[in-house]
């Protein structure tokens, strides 16, 4: 769970406003006599942002299905292929995300276009195979209801990961790839992203930096390649209560707009 | 929870469909000193089938009651006595139920017209008593929303089970009863229904038969007094992958389509 | 959870309804190394009376905070300050409340209007901060949606107990103000109250008594200054079964309407 205050200077009033979430996976798994992880999960999720539009928490649909041998197939509110590549989510800044301009698929023309676990919504109803061993990922999935297919493919070795990760899609808006790179020296991090959106890009560059009792700061510059936006940027920092985590950060959008938040998370 | 894939010949496209679905009972009962226990349940449900409709989980409404001396008082999202009686759902098939045509209740006019717990929804605020004894059962139900009173017996000696169920609307298309009797010698199981539903009489007859380790074989033929529909049937299988079980099936309903139906399902 | 039959003499058909009802609290929490408690809670809620509006359960947005040395500080689904003051729920009688008369907050202008944790639904999104040391309470709430400021305040001395609450909203409609008062000597209580509901005014006065095994009565008057109104009474009783309570009431409204109940209600 988590809360806090948010603020966004777009807004004409109650630019500062209460935030909390509320989550809890609720997981069933059993394993045959032969080794194959049969699941299920769904998800409880509440949570409101200010006055507008709120509302009670609500169940997701369920994600189902098996893993054995470093095989996972599962159905139903599936993880989606693009959203799951490692490095997608690098350098996001917060306690809410601020905006998630540091994703490059995410843009001025549209965000979130992939496939994703809906944390209290019907999900797509796609299938997904996932397999990893030995430091390398692959993750291929497809959505009947979007008609996206979407595959990414990761190479771990020490504190450095590449990956890379394609969505095809009947509408041709959906189309995208990305590539990521990470790692981290000592107390540093750093990560770029290059990415696609049916011919729009965006590239992204971030870095972190820890220090002392759980203190970490991170950082993140990004920019899509239409005229006349503003650069993404991003400063955060999260600091251990020992138990929680104190949250924050601000951040600049495409469109010019200045968001902030400051709160705690936790985990149950 | 399960999932797998259901077949549907009736549809023009995507007769192939993705199947999964989660369910969670939340139970919570206290005895008392004198030995009554009062109970309540609501069930979290979720899953979808293709593409149509997606939707979240939900939370059933509560049934809420007590149980003492083999009598059992229940209150609002009710099992319903016609519902409940045994045998009415012997001979199901596959992973799904597919189309449920082994239901004697079930016909070309109406199906599932009776009380009967709603996995995700509001139920029918009843009241209902159910009665277990030495191998005699006995259940009345009564649910004011839909003016529905229904009442079953049933008796069980050794292996082998009759019931009959019996139910009373005040909209006449809801009046029905049902006789069942099934039982088994060995690794096999064969069981007969007959019913009236407001007039149309539907009968079934269905069998087992269990091989090896852990594989059962189910078929059901079913046929209502309607002219030019066919005949119900349905064969499907169960193997157990000690802790989950694969299912599958075929079956034909009375208006000529073939379904099918494959994956597997688990307990947790 | 609880159930039982709901009297109704306002209604012209189905005087009498089946009651039942359901309550979960989800309740996470963590306590960080230095002594902070973070908390949060969902509630998952159904139920239904009779046979209009059936509705599935629900699961309620989010109250998310911490506690430290006295102090809490919550966000979300708050409890509401007018709500929370010791006293306002005194009197209160039978399995299901009877109408609530006994609160000197409801009158025939409006009730319930103020803030307080919604079962199933969005609740305020406020905040509010509640502080209780050596018998001396206080909690401030605030909630943005509703444009609503209440503050409560109470101090407790042996077997009694003296609060005052007020609630300041930018709908007059919605300013009100209460001081309580309620003890016990024995197996007596009694308490009194009286409140101001924009210029509307309303008192009631309370009392209790608790006989042999586990059986206590409950009885109340309250009358609001409204021209020709009834005054409010109720009279109830609690009986224990050892791990549930047989409740029932009888209550009349200031519109005239005799109410009644009777029913089990239960913990687990």
């Amino acid at each position: 769970a988590r809360f806090g205050v948010v603020y966004d200077d777009s807004l004409t009033t109650d630019e500062l406003q209460i935030h909390n979430r509320f989550t809890l996976n609720i997981d069933g798994s059993v394993e045959t006599d032969s080794g194959i992880e049969f699941f299920a999960r769904v998800r409880v999720r509440g949570g409101n942002t200010g006055v507008a539009g709120l509302t009670n928490s609500g169940v997701s649909a369920p994600r189902v299905g098996m893993s054995v041998a470093g095989f996972t197939l599962a159905t139903g509110n599936i993880l989606g292929a693009y959203e799951s590549a490692p490095g997608i989510y690098d350098g996001a800044v917060g306690l809410t995300g601020l905006g998630w301009g540091n994703l490059v698929g995410n843009t001025t023309v549209a965000a979130f276009d992939w496939d994703s676990f809906s944390s209290a919504g019907a999900g797509s109803n796609g299938v997904e195979v996932i397999y990893s061993n030995a430091g390398f990922g692959a993750h291929l999935s497809h959505s009947p209801s979007n008609d996206r297919t979407a595959l990414n493919a990761s190479y771990n070795f020490g504190d450095w990961t590449v990956a890379g990760a394609y969505q095809d899609g009947t509408t041709t808006a959906n189309d995208k790839w990305a590539l990521t790179a990470g790692g981290s020296f000592g107390n540093f991090g750093v990560g770029v992203a290059f990415g696609d959106n049916d011919g729009l890009q965006k590239w992204r560059l971030n870095g972190s930096a820890s220090f002392g009792a759980g203190t970490t700061v991170t950082a993140y510059v990004a920019e899509e390649d239409t005229a006349g936006v503003d650069m993404n940027y991003g400063l955060g920092f999260t600091h251990s209560l020992g138990g929680a985590v104190l949250a924050g950060g601000v951040a600049g959008t495409a469109g010019g707009t200045t968001l902030a938040d400051l709160g705690v998370r936790f985990s149950f």
